[in-house]
Order: structure tokens, then C-alpha cells, then sequence
């Protein structure tokens, strides 16, 4: 009864290549001191964004990403049929609350930080289907909120590993469409939770870095791409040690992804300088660096094929203490220009 | 480039009619000796079914809905091609640990006590899409594991007041195919947040009503049908404060819903015997209430046509000491046979 768009096991081809006609990133003064800060749109001089708490002020830059993007695209809040969103914070507060003040249908979505890439895979797929003419995808994280629900009180000033991350303090917003000349969405492979017995909290790129491989290797199987289609590959934030460790396992598969990878954790920071060990991580780091770095120099001409790969770690901290290990997560978006 | 399928503001009519092939519904033993006890697939003897911890005893529950969906629709895991699930806890623990036991694509949701039409929505418009032959749409809760993380250590012994909800323990599934003669979806209203500044966690009915109010109205009038279109009006887990309130607040909107509206949550509990004060709440709620009574009164003809309005409560214990009044959500969908 239906085409059937399904590519391999985990991949759907889009037929109508939702558009994203406009982004927004939006980041805090450390990122804005890194090394893509010529890429975002805006650059907090507060991380507090004038609220009185952290979690007030991440919501208000995700809200402040999704106005700014509808503004772009010189549409109105009801002309938007979806918000698919979501964040790290317990019971997405981030999102809930941002969502509360924009009259548009909401959908709350959790990956962890893969919720770039899944928010905009929802969003594509809803887009190809038919069932809207506009929609938006976001995320967000904070330094600050993050870290005093996963870790430690800010005050504490606990010593950090180095293979740890830094949460980005950043939100970005993508808003899809159905025509014009805008990165279109080519392909979407939705990723598994993968699972290799890391516990240690300080060094998620190592337990990411699996589902990165098992979602990069379907998506290359499932389309019969090689690595070198791609003008640049994209991992959500594994940080340097799991971006090292994607690129080996991932030969072990027969892909040498090299030539074209990133890691959008590694980048954000000058990882030395600022002091970030491993990299940056958290929603709000493949957002600010999809929603700048990338799109921008699509719309530039410098790329034409990107895949983006956001990565999640899905424990809480209650997993942790009960002596859970660590499952990550990967989607997969194909955006051609 | 599409064919339109929306249907006023916030609603979608699905042109395939997604199938809900089967269902699983398990609860705990106080849900196992309330009204609806008989329409339940499994009650559990054991709150905690054998696990050292409630949360994996939640997420057991999880997993054992969804692999017994499977089983009764006599396929295989690699057969199902997106698994959309949530629940309360804190980064969607439960559904985490259960997908990473099962190899299916993974796309965790978060709306609260939402969730089950929020999943069934997404897995609805995914299937319509041509995107997938088979999907499952899942979500859990645990009194127990929502009670220490919401509110108070269980060995606290914490008074309850009168409009406080007791956490459904139960997890529903749902498969949804193309075809057979089943249940079919028919439209799908995806609700936006709502906020009347409600600030008392123990009475999340008040606090979600509006929401199920405006979207129980977007869907009568996106739709053109009256409430008397259906044989049962389901929502989620207002409770009977909760319920009341939706019933007199549509009234000024002139829809009297009176003869076929239930609240989940104030059914599935003998309130005043079993002392959940205004009813059950909680994701698990309104899903083993649809997988269980509505789905099998369904097949029995009993109930043609049914509108499931599952309400979520967006606040995060963060949220709410920071003096954060409490977003509710509500989303909707039409099952038809």
C-alpha cells in the first residue's frame, strides 16, 4: 500500500528531501572563544543569559534559537505544524519549558546528545511524509546545568579526567521546509543502543564510540556510500578519544572514514588552551556546530554531502550508582547541498 | 510535492490507517486487584519481578511488553523497523536499558505521562509515511521508582493529600502493521504545552487539564466531529479532579463530553478502597489502560471508535524548587474499528 523507502536494515531514502531553509546556533562565552566562533549567530556575553538560574538560562537560549530561526525564514509561530525537541536536563526541562511559551505542537524527544540528529530525522521523516509544511528541530545543553545534575556542585571544583568532556553551553535550532535552495535531507539511518560494558562516566567518547560505528557502518552498508561520498563526516561528541577510536574500529569494518571525519566535540574547543580534555559534549555541541560550522559552509559551497552523526549516552545517574555501564546511541542524518 | 494530510490546526489524517496489530499490557499487583484487572496480560505477583532495583524492575517490565507484542504477532526483532519509547525517569532510563536488550532501531520520547499516545502518535505518522512495515510504540511507569524520585524516600511514609495520583507500576506495548483487520488509527492531534499556573505537584490533574481541554477541542473542531462520534473518550490520568475539571472547562467551549468520557487514572484504581486519593497517574497508566481495556473491548466490538488523550505533566523536581509553575501536555489519537 505504501512506497517503499525503506534502504537496507536501518536507513529510509527521503523522496521529497525536506529542506532546511534556516538555523540558528546560539553559544556561551567559552565557545565563543573557540575555535568555530566565527560560525555562530550569537555569542552570550552571560551564560546566565540574564536569568537567576542555569536551567532558566537554557531554556531561554533554546526559545531564543527557535524564535531567531522562524524570524529567518520570515514566518510566524502558527505557520510551524511541529517543535520536536529536547535536552539533557531531568524531564527535559530545558525543552518543556521553552516549548511552553511558543504556540507550536510539541514533541519531546530523548537521545542524550544525539538529539540533534534525532530531533532532525523525526522532523525529516514527518517532513517527507506529507504531514507538515514546516517544522522545527533543537536541542540545547549548559556547562553549568549539566554539570551539577550529573557530576558534581560547580563549587565543588572537582578535578577532571582526561578523557572527560565539556558540556557545550549552546542551543541550535533547524526549521525544514519543503522547496527552495536550501542543504536538503537526502537520507536518514536511525541507530541502535549499543553497549560495551563501559561504566566510566569521564570517558563517554569510549562508550559512544561503539553506536558511532554500528550506525556509520549501516548507514555506508544500507546505502552502498563509502566514506569518501561525503565532503565531511560528522560525529556528534565523542571528543578526541572517541573520535580515535571510531576511526579504528570502523577500519576493522573495511571504512577508512579519515580522509573526511571530525568530531564535533574536538573541534569546538581548542581542547588544550581551554582546557576541555577530551572535547566538548552535550546536546548543544553537534547543534551549534551542525546549525554553524556546518550548515553555513554548505550554504558557502565548501560542502556539498555532510553526514552527521549525533552520539548519546543514555545513562543517569542512578543507573551509575546501581553499577549499570554506559549505552550509546547514534542516528544518522544524510544532508546534500 | 505532497498530498496534504493535515486537518485543521493540529491534526493529521493518516491515509493509510496504521493497524494496531497487538498489545501487551503488565502491571503490578495493585493494579492486578483494581477493576480493570481482568483485561490486563500479565499481573506481576512481585513489584520488583525478580530485579534488585525498581528502576530495573520498571525497564524489565518494559522489555518483557515489547518482546511479548512480538511473540503475539508472530515476528521477529529484526522484523520491527523503529522502536519509539519513553518514561519518567530521569534521561528515559527504563526505556534505555530495555532497548538496549532488544536490536531495534531506537527513538526515546519524553512527555511525561503523555507518552503513550506521544509514541503512538510518532509510530502512527512513521508507518502512514511508507517509512516502515512494523513498529512498536512503548512506555512504562513504577510507582516505586517515581515516588523516590519525584517526591519522597518510600520508607519516608509521606501523607498523600486528596488530589495527589498514585504512579501506575505497568508498561504497555503497542505493534503497529499495515494491515489485517485490526484497530486502525485514524487521526492524530499533537497537542501544544499549556500552562495555567499550577503549582502544587500533588495536583497534577488541575495542572493538566487545560491541555487536555485544548486539545480534546483542537480535535472536535480540526475534525469537524462531535464528542458523541465516539464510543469512549479516554484521557490519560487527569484522575477525578483532573476529569471534572476537563468536563466543566470543555462545557464553556460547548462540548459536552459527559457521556463517553473516562479518566484512565481514575479507573484503573477502586480510589477510595485502595487509597490512591484522585487516581493513578504516570506513563504506565494510560498504557496498560489502552493496551489492556480499551484494545480488548475494542476487538470485542464493544468500542467502535475511541479518542485516547494521554496527558503529561512537564515539571522536573528541579523545575518546581526553582518556583516553576507546571506545564502540562496532551496528545491525541483516533482508533477506529
Amino acid at each position: 500500500m505504501h512506497i517503499n523507502k525503506r534502504v537496507g536494515e536501518q536507513t529510509v531514502m527521503l523522496m521529497h528531501e525536506p529542506r532546511i531553509i534556516a538555523t540558528t546556533s546560539i553559544v556561551g562565552p567559552k565557545e565563543g572563544q573557540g575555535p568555530l566562533k566565527d560560525y555562530f549567530d550569537v555569542i552570550l556575553q552571560d551564560d546566565t543569559n540574564g536569568k537567576d538560574s542555569y536551567e532558566k538560562a537554557e531554556s531561554s537560549i533554546m526559545y531564543d534559537a527557535i524564535i531567531q530561526t522562524i524570524q529567518k525564514a520570515n514566518l510566524k509561530e502558527d505557520e510551524i505544524n511541529y517543535l520536536f525537541a529536547g535536552d539533557l536536563l531531568n524531564q527535559l526541562s530545558s525543552s518543556s519549558f521553552a516549548a511552553r511559551e511558543i504556540n507550536i505542537p510539541f514533541v519531546g524527544l530523548y537521545g542524550a546528545c544525539s538529539t540533534m540528529a534525532e530531533s532532525l530525522s523525526i522532523a525529516s521523516l514527518i517532513m517527507d511524509g506529507g504531514f507538515a509544511d514546516y517544522v522545527i528541530a533543537s536541542t540545547s545543553s549548559h556547562f553549568s546545568s549539566a554539570e551539577r545534575q550529573f557530576r558534581f556542585p560547580l563549587e565543588f571544583g572537582s578535578q577532571r579526567s582526561l578523557t572527560s568532556q565539556w558540556t557545550v553551553t549552546g542551543a541550535g535550532a533547524m526549521l525544514l521546509g519543503k522547496e527552495g535552495n536550501f542543504p536538503r535531507v537526502t537520507y536518514v539511518t536511525t541507530g541502535m543502543v549499543r553497549d560495551y560494558g563501559i561504566k566510566d562516566a569521564n570517558n563517554m567518547g569510549a562508550a559512544m564510540a561503539p553506536a558511532a560505528v554500528d550506525t556509520l557502518y549501516k548507514h555506508f552498508k544500507d546505502t552502498g556510500r563509502d566514506p569518501d561520498y561525503y565532503d565531511i563526516i560528522a560525529t556528534g561528541d565523542l571528543g578526541k578519544v572517541g573520535r580515535e577510536l571510531t576511526q579504528k574500529l570502523l577500519l576493522e569494518y573495511g571504512y577508512d572514514i579519515s580522509k573526511v571525519y571530525i568530531d564535533c566535540g574536538e573541534r569546538i574547543f581548542n581542547n588544550e588552551e581551554q582546557n576541555t580534555c577530551s572535547g566538548g559534549s552535550g546536546c548543544g555541541c553537534s547543534a551549534v556546530v551542525s546549525c554553524g560550522y556546518i550548515y553555513k559552509n554548505m550554504l558557502k559551497g565548501k560542502f556539498k554531502r555532510v553526514f552527521l552523526v549525533s552520539t548519546g549516552a543514555l545513562m543517569s545517574t542512578t543507573s551509575s550508582l546501581q553499577g549499570e555501564s554506559i549505552p550509546g546511541i547514534a542516528h544518522g542524518v544524510a544532508i546534500e547541498f
